[in-house]
């Protein structure tokens, strides 16, 4: 009996393992106690005898013969290689708790871009915390996106107000980014013609650095000094002012613009959302650039992000503005619509010619900040804002009134002192003593940057440090609280009016926040709905450990530049996750510091260019990128001074190596580097990747790989190892950090030794070259870095080749369903596609249906769409990944073949070309609901082609979006209440 | 312009407070540095301005005004008692850290039915943590409640399973109540005439104390004594046995039930969930009736609770099962539909002759469970108790060799040790250093219960106590863990199967969970969604902050039975809530035990039994109760052993004086006690509270004042002041604990001083009186206290006061703005409401219209309806909290407009009285999209009756439920599969 029941536990346990697994895996402990709340079998979606029947549907013996015909035999790994042992959820967590404990949590008046912020719980838990805001992608699909997008519109909105100018984008990755995308901005805007670009001297210095790396390989050139002295010569396409400046002062900029419009050039403004709101605005004053962070409207530190930057400009600006920019429209039923505006602007269109390489944005974060700026309303912020102003006021009195030198005349929140009677360093061991971060100038002066979540003991504490003794009684304290302190804004109070869209003033309670939120999440499919088998974007699960950390208070209220000694969980932490990646792809070292995959491809790109000048083979610059590649790639590689090289790609997706070696021939002499994409982005294991690397690197050229596709390969095979030099790492897709709904990404780069030591810098850390910085912070987006972590941690070596195995399978399984019913287009040399394959609606086109109508006639069945058109043109890309369950893969494949069987409906002339159910999707409730129902099919052919949606359905928010009506009359802020009447 | 600014926002912050507060107030620091994350702000629904609005609305000249007109003068408070002042959400959330702080989680291995488990991620974020789950209501609208119907279900097919028993309710209080609910069911199984309950000496202790309790006063009398020496003579109505019992020992008992059938008598069994997965189960003893609590599977300790108990027993016993009962039934449109079966059960209808005044269940922590199971799954849940199984095992081997007496033959997860060479204290003390808590018997010896939560260091810690040296090297430890121990489960190991339903074997991976819990989420409207305005059940903001600690370990993770010293923070926060508490209520002292209103109102009535039986009127057992009292009033005086008389209520709601003094006179040498509601059930402030508490103590009884309607009186007036003794007060009404969906609420009660000794005790504290005990743990739910803790410290007294003020207003302003279309029923003297009212729509009778079709129509427009039929027939109550909004209060009352012209266009005969919108509501989504339409009116009418709703509509699950044929056809377990295919 006993035995018996052993034996059934130990099989349980062992299935999922064998045959794949088990002869590599050694047991320490007998099966009895292994603990039962193990990982691995809960983000792999299906279970073993799931995956034993559709290894049997596809005619695989097992998962090993399965790989041995997806992945090529002279890449594929021989022996997996080693990870920890995976732990388990409670396990993971209680590591975590440990790490934390190592982080120090100062209050930090540092400021520089980051402050202390105060998240309204009912916003950290119904948005932060609530996978129905965190796990959407990126609004592509506009109609099943309208509830984020009307909160990303309220991002644009505020930021268009609080900066008076009349366009805003739907968030940057972070300040400094930002910053360096005006300069672009501005250099661009004069056709790269004009050359310099004025830098104040008092930008915040991880800005300074991303303008300086960005300028150097653009070809523009950056001259910094204090604005007061710029000379706008006729070579200066325009200049970047911080405002406040990073050392609290702020100017009166009229006379700047003035100068710098009389001569033709451009004024950008770094400013601050929180003192914009008590302050006259970059606007205002006539500058048509405004950057910065939202970061202190509700995002906490995080030890550097992610936040969402902004960036708003003049409406002559618009086609030059990075990033998503969300807009209003109206659908085919003549109501209004939110969808993404000008997509002509971005990279996956211009490639090349585009002139940011941006894709992510900070969607969630942006979202956070909107609904901060909600809740509270402007009286609200305006309070805020007031508060810190008196208390900085008060502050540098009392500072003043102990005999040192405060150095502003005016100021927001923010000020720098030049002690008298005691050093810095006592300074700063006093304040380290009360658990207090203050700004340490290289002068010998000292800075502090108060913010909301500084009480009156807090105050007191800060007044304390720079009295003689080190000491403010509460008498003292107290009476200088009891008058109302002068205010230092001069002549730059702000007298316009801001969020008074109705917005804004009406969600001020919590249960009208709550429901808000809720509103919006509920129209919006996401994760929680069903699966997004979007090719190339890996939508898998974002466990709820997984997230934990992300809102515990000693990871996320870390100020970025607080001393390392206070961040010792987080480096920790890094340095697992940074070793663990390197096994992973077959890397010698890894940096974290890039927060998005376009980043992460500049620093690769930057890495690729600073070697190749170490060796004195600086004039390389030509750049091989395949037909194939994703958009970012020749967008990257011209932002970092390449020139782009095609190569063709066979009708099967691979590169064609005659064309590569011609490439490579022409371009012998200037050849940098080639981008390449693997497995391919037609979803296929190229059989010459050896080759391909080989060759390139027979031309004294370096490979950077896209990572993108990562998943299709953990422990199954290694850029590293197959000849890779640099790869950027999507965090957010193989290593489960959520999408956000359109961001936070996370793409740290992996290179092979010799690329090592030019990996990215920063200016705060004197580690490495400033001109290689590529994100504000030294370790991007360290916050979501505990995804990461904990997913690798909890799945192990096998948990993580199980991982890449059964989303290979699952790709398969769907391919191998749908083959009777659709061309599958690609597939490798044994017959197998590998993580996500590609189904061609080329044949349907002659009967008026493209494959854009099947993406939104898979709305009507409660699904997103699949990648529309890309790689390929008239195809839908399938990418199922692991954690989905048979069972929704089958009812994913079942929508697919009912739809068609409606387009054969179609096709055999039963219903017309111009008016069927799949040229009408997507149909939203109102429309199947209305009085007169004209439609030669059904109302409920329309809503419920299949059953279990009677069951719940998810509904578009609207019918199709016309992008073009959009376009044509752009609208990007919050429409008028008027409007709202339908 | 400073000044200007100063005045702006201190107006700001001062609005709200004038004139009403402004007044009473002293600020303490000028407003410049007050924060800005003040709480009341937030908490209450309208804004200054509306309130203002509504005010001249309603003819009132400011609150205070309202409040002179609505609260008698002779009972309307002079001054606002005092409270501390007032803390932000983030002053009060570092408060419960420092709270937590206090308390010390210890690994507590001490079992009596609280052990420690495994909470998955994926069910604390997506249940336990989501306002989509802690909001709703209990389920009475069943059409817009299916999914945690659905969820519930799972619930009592998991008890049934486990069991073996054919029916089982969707929760109990806790296993004692469970317990004492077992004793009531045998007992009025044999209509009372068997008088005997024996009891086995080896039950938890709680449960005997509760169980001894209960039987005090229904009359039965309790034998307690080894199971085996029970004699079943004709006079026993049945028995309880604990099975694994409390000692950990397993018994085979069918000759014991072979012997009570023999005699007629029931046994009950109570038991353990996860024990029964490999365990013979009460139901293939033969049981009659199984309890238990639910608390391991998935559910956080918090010291005592809430956590979801059970019963399950045979079909003949069902009319008597207390509690909630969910049911299969079809809906008008004979799709299959769950409800609320047998509701004739409940006390609402039977009240004096219920058998349990039982009206709350744990319906959230039911669902956590229920979602533990189906994640898991049956097998999942078999690994987990066999490895508890086998570590319990291996460390009694390790004890015994250690030469210590382990007392158990048989046993599943708990041991009980007699120590041999070391002393008891010695081992307690050894196991305090490590951090482990064990039993501490009276006789010596050591009680051991291991769970799922132990690790092999746990393991060995364990058994290193019981060593000679209190050491274990790793190599003892590891050779112990390398053999697999023996099962000791003997002669009853389980052999039948469970959870064999669909449900319990397709989510196992979190994907698939998450999504489950979503989609039963997003079928049901809760408070994300929209205002849910039941009468005398104050559904108002469950906020964000003050759910935080719920889910923090050091609040989650303590033993109700740990050390008192391990849990000083929750003592704190105790004493502070019931300080706090005696401030509002004007009493002397509060029991923070009694877990839900109802047993609450037990604990008042035990302690004015307690009173009078001290003062020699023990023959006192009168109880006068008005016509419109809470169902659950009558019921509890029957059980606490009082008759029942009836007052006459007049037209108005109000007591009948003269009645009241007749009958008083009638029972004059027999009156313990009247009950009453104040303000009334009617929704009025009767102006003769005062008088008849002073009538009531004239004739030497006791006043028990029903606390259901305290949202109407914080510092308005107190029940301790106008001459009430003794109140509960549902903690999940006035005081912020959500409702979970049907649960867990809570009870406390506040008494007077001549009360205060008789106040419930606990078994393990020594405090009080044993047959005053109402819960299984000595502070109830303690892990839900932090949030009325919060809520009132986050508010101050000020802020109670105008929570108060404002739910009052918004009733008003809801019945002046309905007043034209309907006919508010009852007013107070002076023409006001009080936070509820009452419209009647008997007028609508005649033209075939009820209040429960309007209820049902309010479904159409997204809304929850308010109380139908309660306490006056064919009305609805309103009650809409001061957290909604004037929008959301004027949505609802256009809402309520609208259906008013619904009802004019059949009146005016535009419509059948059999087939209009409104006696065929509630139209499901399916029904409006059908093919065909064969009603008068059209689809767009039947659902989109006003605009917003095609902003987003919340649909009702299922066309109206058929109450007749689900209580025909009883079922209540998940239905079979093949019926999923409508």
């Amino acid at each position: 009996m006993q035995a018996a029941v052993l034996r059934r536990q130990a099989s349980h346990a062992r299935r999922w393992l064998v045959p794949m697994i088990a002869q590599t895996r050694h047991l320490r402990v007998p099966d009895w106690v292994e603990p039962c709340d193990k990982f691995l079998f809960r983000h792999i979606g299906p279970d073993p005898a799931e995956i034993q029947t559709m290894l049997r549907t596809c005619s695989f013996e097992d998962l090993d013969d399965m790989i041995a015909k997806a992945v090529p035999e002279d890449i594929r790994l021989r022996r997996t290689p080693h990870l920890d042992e995976p732990l388990t959820e409670s396990e993971v967590l209680e590591r975590l708790k440990q790490l934390g404990s190592r982080n120090q949590v100062f209050r930090s008046y540092i400021g520089m871009g980051y402050y202390g912020t105060l998240t309204p719980t009912a916003i950290k838990r119904n948005v932060l915390e609530n996978p129905g805001w965190y796990t959407p992608y990126t609004p592509y699909q506009a109609e099943i996106a309208q509830g984020r997008m009307e909160s990303l519109l309220n991002f644009q909105t505020m930021i268009q107000d609080l900066t008076s100018l009349p366009i805003a984008n739907a968030s940057l990755l972070d300040e400094a980014t930002a910053g360096a995308e005006a300069l672009s901005m501005c250099f661009s805007a004069h056709n790269h013609k004009r050359k310099m670009f004025l830098l104040d001297s008092r930008c915040h210095p991880q800005t300074e650095a991303l303008v300086y790396t960005r300028a150097k390989y653009i070809g523009a050139k950056v001259i910094k000094q204090s604005w007061e002295n710029f000379e706008f010569t006729s070579d200066v396409c325009g200049c970047l002012v911080q405002y406040p400046d990073t050392h609290g002062e702020i100017h009166n900029i009229d006379e700047l613009v003035a100068k710098a419009h009389d001569a033709g050039a451009l004024v950008a403004c770094a400013t601050d959302l929180l003192a914009l709101t008590v302050m006259r605005s970059p606007g205002e004053f006539g500058a048509d650039i405004a950057v910065g962070s939202a970061q202190r409207f509700g995002v906490p530190l995080g030890y550097g992000g992610p936040h969402a930057a902004f960036m708003s400009c003049t409406e002559k600006l618009i086609r030059r503005l990075p990033g998503r920019l969300i807009g209003v429209t109206r659908d085919t039923h003549g109501n209004r619509a939110y969808r993404l505006s000008l997509q002509t602007r971005e990279n996956h269109i211009r490639r090349e010619r585009a002139t940011s390489n941006i894709c992510t944005a900070q969607a969630l974060l942006a979202n956070m900040a909107a609904m901060y700026a909600v809740f509270h309303g402007p009286q609200g912020l305006k309070n805020i804002a007031n508060r810190v102003h008196y208390m900085t006021s008060a502050l540098a009195d009392s500072i003043a009134d102990c005999g040192h030198a405060v150095n502003n005349d005016y100021f927001f929140d923010t000020i720098k002192v030049t002690p008298v009677g005691l050093t810095q360093d006592h300074i700063m061991s006093r304040a380290h003593n009360l658990g207090i971060n203050l700004r340490q100038y290289d002068d010998g002066d000292v800075g502090i940057s108060l913010d909301e979540t500084v009480t009156t003991s807090d105050l007191r504490d800060v007044m304390s440090i720079f009295t003689e003794s080190g000491i403010m009684e509460d008498e003292d304290a107290n009476a200088r609280l009891s008058n109302l302190p002068r205010r230092r804004l001069g002549e730059l109070e702000r007298t316009s009016s801001f969020l008074t869209h109705p917005i804004f003033n009406k969600y001020h309670s919590e249960t009208e926040l709550m429901r808000y939120c809720k509103h919006l999440e509920n129209k919006d499919i996401s994760l929680v709905h069903s699966m997004i088998p979007l090719g190339s974007c890996t939508m898998k699960l974002n466990a709820a450990t997984e997230m934990q950390p992300v809102t515990w208070p000693e990871f996320a209220n870390i100020h970025p530049f607080a001393p390392p000694s206070q961040a010792q969980g987080f480096i920790e932490l890094f340095e697992e996750l940074a070793r663990d990646l390197c096994a992973v792809t077959g890397y010698d070292a890894v940096s974290l510091q890039p927060n998005s995959g376009a980043q992460g491809e500049i620093a690769g790109m930057l890495a690729i260019r600073g070697y190749l000048e170490s060796k004195g083979e600086g004039h390389r610059d030509v750049c091989l990128i395949p037909e194939s590649a994703h958009g970012t790639n020749p967008a990257t590689a011209t932002m970092c001074g390449m020139r782009v090289a095609k190569v063709r790609v066979t009708k099967q997706g691979d590169i064609d190596m005659d064309h590569l070696r011609e490439q490579c021939e022409k371009h012998k002499n200037n050849l940098a580097a080639i981008m390449i994409t693997y497995p391919s982005t037609y979803g296929v294991f190229d059989e010459s990747v050896r080759e391909i690397c080989e060759t390139v690197h027979g031309y004294g050229a370096q490979v950077y790989l896209d990572g993108a596709n990562m998943n299709a390969q953990m422990m199954l095979c290694r850029p590293g190892d197959y000849g890779s030099d640099v790869s950027h790492l999507n965090l957010h897709k193989t290593f489960c950090i959520p999408h956000g709904g359109g961001g936070p990404g996370m793409g740290p780069i992996g290179v092979k030794s010799h690329l090592a030591p030019f990996l990215p810098g920063h200016v705060m850390t004197a580690e490495g070259h400033k001109f290689r910085q590529v994100s504000a912070s030294p370790y991007g987006s360290s916050l979501i870095m505990p995804i990461s972590w904990s997913y690798i941690r909890m799945m192990g070596a096998e948990g993580l080749r199980m991982s890449s195995a059964v989303a290979i399978l699952n790709a398969n399984y769907m391919a191998h369903r749908l083959k009777d019913y659709y061309e599958v287009a690609f597939r490798g040399k044994r017959g197998c596609v590998a993580h996500e394959f590609i189904v061609s609606f080329a044949p349907f086109k002659k009967y008026g249906i493209t494959c854009t109508d099947v993406a939104k006639r898979l709305q009507d069945y409660g699904f997103h769409s699949p990648t529309v058109s890309w790689p390929v043109p008239d195809s839908l890309m399938i990418e199922p990944t692991e954690s989905e369950s048979k069972d929704e893969l089958d009812r994913y494949v079942d929508a697919l073949i009912q739809i068609r069987h409606e387009i054969q409906e179609v096709m055999d002339g039963k219903y017309p070309q111009d008016d069927n159910v799949i040229v009408n999707a997507p149909h939203p409730q109102t429309f199947v609901l209305a009085e007169e129902w004209t439609r030669p099919y059904s109302r409920e052919k329309a809503a419920y082609p299949v059953a279990f949606l009677k069951e719940g359905k998810t509904w578009p928010g609207c019918g199709r979006v016309d992008d073009a009506f959009g376009d044509k009359n752009l609208m990007c802020s919050c429409p008028p209440m008027d409007s709202y009447d339908a």
